[in-house]
């Protein structure tokens, strides 16, 4: 079993919790203002905006070594829902593992809106979470939670394909947005035909 | 009904024309190579990579005047499968549109595998079509083709979403060549719970 830490009680941090509570995963769920608990999880998830991460990861740093970090942000300009807010050539993945250079960072969870890892279905589909990640060992241990509570995992590949990923959930927040899909669809994977 | 040329007689260019004459539109598909027979589509398809473009649209800018011009390239580096051929604060629909200042270019297909446009299907879903560009007529014109033809259509915003689309395809072709997902599967579009 693992024990996974969310900093981020919104629904993206209950969803994840929730996931890794049916999988029978230990879980701390902590608020994002919560500076003074130590995390206790080796799998530590930042369930929270881009706007909030580089002050919780700054206060954080030292506590998060050692440690996977999993970034789930959409650096999304939410004021004109028209472009990231990070540098073309780079993804809030790759900043936040600037940040912790003794950490593990993967992206995952960016692409699935939070009803469907609660639901553990988008439309037909069983919801995948795609992970991206220079670390095979930490990507298998996330993966077999999330296979555990219920949902399939894909390795997306490195962590620079962190940026393709984030384009991936730019693109589906706009979609919802405009009301092309329902915050409760989206995406799905098709492995096979 | 519409009138769809199509250059590129690949399994793209053959499946984008199945769909069309699935929904009783007109059809001319032209070889990549064929320089002399003028379009005569309102609607023009360029099913051909991202490499022979250049060449293609130069030869042909005259004849694509006042036309809608689709462009589905997934302008991917196939060497390395790890980058994209074009700025990463542009496209392959930019760059086509700034060479063919007056046809209108939609960027479209690139996020659907040719077996899944020819089938209709991806698993249990209809294939959806991601559609961007900045005239709504013309997005409008293409998107009844498709769904004559028994494809969903999706509007995905201005041309400049572009950018993420091809992030999509990147990202979807990386996923089949590393065997993560096959070719006759992908991403899927649920608009509804």
């Amino acid at each position: 079993m693992a024990h996974v830490s969310i900093i981020g009680t919104g629904n993206m941090g209950q969803a994840i919790a929730s996931v890794a509570g049916k999988g029978g995963h230990t879980v701390q769920l902590l608020g994002r203002d919560d500076a003074a608990t130590a995390v206790t999880g080796d799998i530590v998830v930042l369930a929270v905006p881009y706007s909030a991460i580089s002050q919780i990861v700054t206060a954080r740093a030292a506590g998060l070594a050692g440690k996977t970090v999993v970034d789930i942000t959409n650096p999304l300009d939410f004021e004109t829902f028209d472009s990231l807010m990070v540098p073309t050539d780079s993804s809030a993945a790759a900043e936040i593992a600037a940040m912790l250079p003794d950490s593990v960072v993967l992206k995952a969870f960016n692409t699935t809106f939070a009803g469907t890892l609660a639901a553990g279905s988008v439309g037909p589909l069983t919801t995948t979470v795609l992970i991206a990640g220079d670390d095979a060992a930490a990507k298998s241990e996330l993966a077999a939670v999330l296979a555990s509570g219920g949902l399939k995992a894909v390795d997306a590949g490195p962590l620079r394909r962190a940026r393709e990923l984030e384009a991936v959930g730019f693109l589906q927040l706009t979609l919802a947005a405009n009301e092309k899909i329902s915050w409760t669809g989206g995406f799905g994977l098709v492995d096979q035909a």
